[in-house]
């Protein structure tokens, strides 16, 4: 089968490989779509992230969903030919965070495209059966591989107790915090503003719903956001991980809010006043990829209540993939997709 | 009566003032224990705390307790000699926070020795019935005066959902964490550790019950922690608010772990990291001074689970408040006391 | 103005009575729209509910909405003519469950429509402020006073901690049920099923957007839930009362679910297997009035998430309120509104 | 090896039996204490448990403790002769329950003493490496084995959100009960009151710490409660299954309270007024087996908050399980245990 393999910083290479053969416990998956997500977009261009480098070639790409082509020995409950959505991460099972359900923390993680495990721009992927999540009918694959980035958005959204009649500030409107903000209207936002600095995101982002599309490049982001939100939001979901963004969403949330990070920038460093946070008693949560989000994800897809379709750009077939890691990168792109097996 | 006012940065006068009438839904305590807090001090020294500035004389003290002399017209429960400890903040009970039971976070409350609302160092306080808690029969009005801190060390607790088994920092062993620290046990903590860099402060953490004394002086504090916590702390409860003890907490608390920030330092900014936030899945929550905690600060003592006289280091009397205060200022001192209406 | 006070079973009496003052810390209501609630219904046949009894004339109505015509003295923020919804319950502010947020538990709480507190069946209504809430320009007062039983709803799903994904089954498709079903909906409930014994009940449950709705005269019912949700229901809002419909709603529960009750028949005792809660961690839970749902009632009627006109039968005038009693006890009925002060 | 095999009802018999081999990811663990429970005698005396039947021998005894003897290949951090707490019931770890933490609710666990795996009433055991807890120097096997019985309780405590301050009602006291009040206070309960209709129960429950013993068999017992409780518990732990246990449990909890089912009665369905469910705001929540809780359970060991040593009436060898189950029938006895491998 074909695979594309990250060698080096720039370089990636369609090879032929061997397809991998279900263990007892795993189904073997036929790709069909795979979203571009921006951690693909840096190994890409740099063949490293913080410490941990790119030395074996490397298979990108951990949004993917497909068609069961082969089930392992012990596995019930597929058949070839299912659709399914491919969870990217599989946990330990074992450890202190695996048994207490917070399985996003497991340090013997494997997640997809990420140096020892491969990712999935590839013709097959072998994964075990329960990081597999079958697609309702009414679900495409192209919107199943999609789920990967709303159960980011999920796993914010709890983390943020986002609950009914909440008001939300999200902070950059690029996928994930474009899907928080659904995600958020989901769990029952009522009124939720958005912050960019990119005219035609903030654009998109009143098209998929939010209330108030703030620029964030005039004035005061903070006391724009308080006169819309009464006062801050309950809140706030920071999805860019730059530094003057964790600052606005720092100073727009209300007091007892909580402000979610989400957005992950290697080397920032922001300066919080603690004396804010103590005498407004104030959350600041990290959120970390996501734990059982991915039947929710469904849900939402199925329920019609994320138009997860309207956020994808383009979708190039798996041949040009090195063209489609370069237009991905465009800022201007929200969603960027790979096609597998469809030439 | 004899009230102490502030008049000035330093100047703390005794004088003679009309005893005050209870209102109809008020209780009027004649005050017998007051402890002197750090901003006490901070008043006393600065006269302003921030830009908040005393402009009228401003009676100091908000930990007090003493007997019912006068019980208001519409007040039921309470009879004249009755022993209790005041609550110091009444909240405007119309809020959305005070609806809601987070009546800390009240911004019309009227909090003593804050300007407009005067404190306890004097022979009697006029106060609302539903902010006078009894004290059983077991508890002492000196240390029923520490219900008051007592309240902040549960307060933090509780938003550090601290739980049987969990393992716990404090960092800074004053009265505020020294307090925490056993609010900590009674909530189920397994394994303390405290750190502080005064000698005497770890001596008497020791000795009030801490597992671990950590000099923060030496060395890398976080790692050791990390040794004795196996891994990090579940939760750490800053108490200091200095800029190097925040950060000893950022990095000493475990994966999905929760950092409590109850330290006040009006100027301070603390570079924090928002990766390590997101990685690790770590809380920073504010905990600002306390709600609904009198009840089990008052059952705490009646059990005997906080020997908070050991807390205590001297009790003066009214007459010498200026010398009291003075005294209290000396960093090895824990707690002092004003006695009020014995001499 | 005229009022309409119940004076014996059966009897309501249209009378001319003093219109009341505002005390300081009241607004006076104009009062345009009453909902009937069944408990109205119940006060009006029976003249009692339980050991409570009409002993002196009682105005009945506690689903209100109107105008504001007068301001108390220490009131801010409104004006006359402002639109709003009025709370029916003011609690003492003062009990430990007023202080902790659950004033709904307040044993001193003054509920409209009941012994010692007229109901809203008049032409005015003196109300403190903070159980008045503004109504935005796009929600009517017609709507915004079903804003009470919208607040039930909330309630229960709070109660129920209905999130994004679970699936919700219903019992009772009258008014509550049917808006605790939106409110589940609001909440991010992905699937939900309704059971009535009525066929027009069913039949607009489908239309307020039930995923299946199931006749509960036919069959067993929990089998049918477990068919459609599952192997159950995340959790179950059971909203009538009926001991059949209370089996109904614990036999149809996943393992680790919820039971919501918010039906209330007095006299109903309902055999429960100990051994079915405990084998499968079920929770069981009361849900009693609302405590801060207001707010998020109103946000919800802004949205457009709630379409509660849909729910209205009827809307007589005060004049005919005999009439509208009568008319409302039709079971085929959801809710019939009684206005005020528009002949 | 000698294991004891129920092989029918009141039929016991030690037989020689293959050791048995560790997998890669168990270890071997030579058994040294079990503890006898309630439901061990169960099924030696009925050799069936509802509708589930001893078909092959049955090995019984699921509290155990004992030394590791042997390593998997791939187990990492146990040697030879490290001392261990067995976790009954290990799950598949890849259900809906297991991957949210909640494992006591997999379908497909297999736990200790039920039809298709045997217990612990032998000299070896081979278990996996993740369902086996170390216990520190401190702490005796025989403690160790009862790591189990206070993991129930911890749940109960879990499943009540008993909290510092809280009023408890433990409703029987034989060892579940009497060891759920142990944990309670260590979550931070003030004041715990335990009923029973057995004088050395209620003896033995004082000497545990209970701060009321309240005879069952006189008058009404809610009423003491509420006498006691200022009200009624905060939490009720039902803990014998017995139906007018069930009714005081009821009966006894305060406005807004957790009722927590521990207790197993398989035939039992009690009568329950949901009107008082609803009025009250109540919860009844099933507690079952416990997930998560052992780490916690040695802890309190490890901390000497649990004197666990004070439940064992007897330790009997295992060439004796026959008259060691006789024994253990005696109401009065609380625990009874079976030494293995000593003689």
């Amino acid at each position: 089968m074909r695979a594309a393999e990250l060698v080096d910083a720039g370089d990636v290479r369609l090879r032929d490989v061997d397809r991998p053969e279900p263990a007892s416990d795993e189904v073997l998956v036929e790709i069909t779509d795979v979203g571009i997500c921006g951690s693909d977009l840096h190994w890409y261009e740099h063949g490293r992230m913080g410490d941990r480098i790119v030395e074996e070639p490397l298979v990108l790409g951990h949004e993917s969903a497909g068609r069961i082509a082969e089930v392992g020995s012990d596995v019930e409950g597929f058949s070839s030919g299912d659709r399914v959505a491919v969870e990217p991460g599989v946990p330990c099972r074992r450890c202190e965070y695996c048994r207490t359900g917070r399985y996003n923390l497991c340090p013997d993680v494997s997640f997809m495209a990420t140096p020892g495990t491969d990712g999935a721009f590839r013709e097959y992927v072998a994964w075990p059966a329960d990081f597999v999540h079958p697609l309702p009918d009414s679900v495409s694959t192209r919107d199943g591989a999609l789920c990967e980035p709303i159960s980011v958005g999920l796993q914010a959204v709890d983390r943020g107790e986002v609950d009914v009649g909440d008001s939300v500030l999200v902070v950059g409107a690029g996928p994930i915090g474009t899907l928080a903000m659904a995600c958020a209207r989901a769990a029952g936002a009522s009124e939720i503003a958005v912050t960019d600095i990119v005219d035609s995101k903030l654009e998109r982002a009143r098209s998929f719903g939010a209330d108030h599309a703030i620029d964030g490049r005039a004035g005061d982001v903070a006391e724009r956001v308080r006169d819309h939100l009464d006062g801050g939001a309950d809140v706030v979901i920071e999805a860019s991980g730059a530094r003057p963004a964790v600052e606005t969403a720092l100073d727009s949330v209300a007091r007892d809010g909580i402000v979610v990070l989400v957005g992950l920038a290697p080397d920032a460093e922001v300066p919080v006043s603690t004396y804010d946070l103590v005498r407004g008693q104030i959350d600041v949560r990290g959120s970390y990829r996501f734990a059982n989000q991915y039947d929710d994800a469904i849900a939402l897809l199925e329920d019609g209540r994320i138009d997860v379709g309207a956020l994808v750009d383009f979708a190039d077939p798996l041949s040009e993939i090195g063209e489609a890691l370069e237009r991905a990168s465009d800022p201007a792109i929200l969603k960027g997709m790979v096609s597998v097996g469809e030439e």
